[in-house]
């Protein structure tokens, strides 16, 4: 990507607006953990591994700013930063693997100099963002593997450079195929109702001159029917010990419709995106967003006035439909718990 | 509906102008075939039934231009205007349906006074328009034969009042049972592209008094998946002999779902939309139409400058993925070319 999801620079983290993209290119500065919060419940930034980075970065500049208090009081500060940061938004497990990471640092460290403490939060914050880096590269060679030439690939949502630090989980995997040479075509879901598919997908997959076609999320069953579509990949923002994983509302249709085309079916995650505190999908907390996200469309209304709506932003694929897991850490076919849990011995 | 979907005034023939809810309340008149034509491709006014009666009224538009020419121009131009009226949209057959029967009856009564020849086909026109009102009562009183108290229907783009001359098709069978003291709760899909559930159906049933939450296309899945839904109830735009269905983009996604979870899937229909001379579903021409549709929502641009788009307007559901075809001559379940053809035996 020409455009870089985030950065951390002069005591601000920045943030390629993805609510205005591909219209506009600009950053959102963020200048406090409260920013933050608001631009990860606002989905200023979105995509499971990013908002993981992004969170990080908005727990340091809490550090940055409460640093001066005394220990009690820093501790209290801290830790409600933590909080709120992790109650943006409930899905993604980024989010609080990210936060409570540094958290935990955090208190280890409070005995410190400020320059140290800050100097020890600031490295990892960096470090998750650099290894979101390093991981998203390895997992897309992984993935890469399962890839044959002139494959159509269906994806939905973004699950992009947009999504991560740099490169993506999904659209990695798509990165990698077509850097080497495989001819790769994808299809586009447009992703309602936040149009991630058309806004950032259709845009991330053009400036990398990758082949590109849009369609409305309902088109997908006839494609995969017609055997129009050799995989479907999407990224994931939360995965449960068992596999059965959450990302967003849409993705479940696609693994029936696979599933009953013997379509294979592949998610593409880092290791951070499987909660293995949880049993399986049922106990994913499922986001449900504001009504507006339905009833209008870039601020123009297109329902009744006070229609009820339903809008969840997620929903859970269960892990019998997915054909591969794919991580930095090698690929689990058919996963399971025992073959997810093995991901994690060497790690 | 408080306000009619059509209405022939003056010499002219009224349309509410579907582009334009639920924000605005507006007729749109046709002078001549070719307003007419225009506001068919356009979807001033759309569904199958409505489209049959709006050209018939707009050949007859086209008789009232003419008829003062010489018997051989007068033909010329009556099958000019026939021609362009089915063509404005390829894959509803009740378009050609109406078309062909007013302009075989033209032919048929070129010798007559031109009072007689106007008064002729102008009855045919209304008595298509005036047929569809009771047929649909028709096939909601049969319908609702199938429904049970406290049912949730889920439907799928706009089967309604507004995609008929009165009372609607799908939405003919939720507003008999609603009536009917059911308890009816429904949930309507948006239907990307175009949104006819958002702006259409939700309009209706609201002004209805109708129980609707709006939801995105993609969230069906798991209202099927969760046992949320008990029936799903779609119109169509042309079924095949064998039963096949085309209906808007989308509907075969849900059939499937349907199919995996056991929820009946209801195709609500008069026999005019069943095109006898197809074999099956793979002989339906599919509208393929403009990408703007995906790309800008009311001016509003949602994706890149000249990204690629697919968008079709409509998919088939293969006839053995619906549960019942829902006609004024009755219900067939599990719907075969024999049990098809037996409706039109009373006919």
């Amino acid at each position: 990507m020409k455009n870089e999801t985030m950065y951390f620079k002069d005591e601000q983290l920045k943030l390629l607006d993805q609510r205005k993209l591909p219209g506009e290119i600009e950053y959102f500065s963020c200048k406090n953990y409260q920013d933050t919060e608001f631009a990860i419940s606002d989905m200023v930034v979105r995509g499971a591994p990013a908002i993981g980075a992004a969170a990080a970065y908005g727990f340091y500049l809490a550090a940055l700013e409460f640093a001066d208090l005394e220990k009690v009081e820093l501790k209290k500060e801290l830790k409600k930063a933590a909080e709120e940061l992790i109650a943006a938004r409930p899905t993604a497990v980024n989010l609080s693997w990210a936060v409570e990471q540094l958290l935990e640092l955090a208190l280890d460290n409070l005995d410190k100099s400020k320059d140290e403490f800050l100097t020890i939060l600031k490295n990892k914050a960096d470090n998750i963002a650099d290894s979101d880096r390093k991981i998203n590269k390895k997992m897309a060679e992984n993935g890469n593997t399962l890839i044959k030439d002139n494959a159509v690939i269906l994806t939905h949502c973004n699950a992009g450079a947009l999504a991560t630090v740099e490169y993506g989980t999904a659209l990695g995997v798509i990165r990698e195929a077509h850097f080497s040479n495989k001819n790769i075509k994808v299809f586009a879901d447009e992703t309602r109702p936040r149009l991630q598919g058309a806004r950032l997908t259709a845009f991330e997959l053009m400036e990398e001159g990758i082949d590109v076609t849009l369609i409305a999320d309902s088109t997908a069953a006839t494609l995969i029917r017609d055997a129009k579509i050799d995989y479907i990949i999407t990224g994931a923002d939360r995965i449960a010990a068992n596999g059965d994983t959450a990302n967003k509302i849409g993705t479940f249709m696609l693994s029936e419709l696979a599933k009953n085309f013997n379509v294979p079916f592949y998610v593409a995650a880092p290791l951070s995106t499987i909660d293995r505190k949880l049993e399986s999908g049922s106990q994913i907390e499922i986001e449900a967003r504001d009504s507006q996200e339905i009833t209008h469309i870039e601020g123009v209304q297109i329902a009744p006035d006070n229609v009820k709506v339903y809008n969840p932003a997620f929903d859970v694929t269960p892990a019998e439909n997915i054909s591969a897991i794919i991580t930095e850490k090698g690929i689990v076919k058919n996963p399971k718990k025992k073959s997810i849990a093995k991901l994690f011995q060497a790690y």
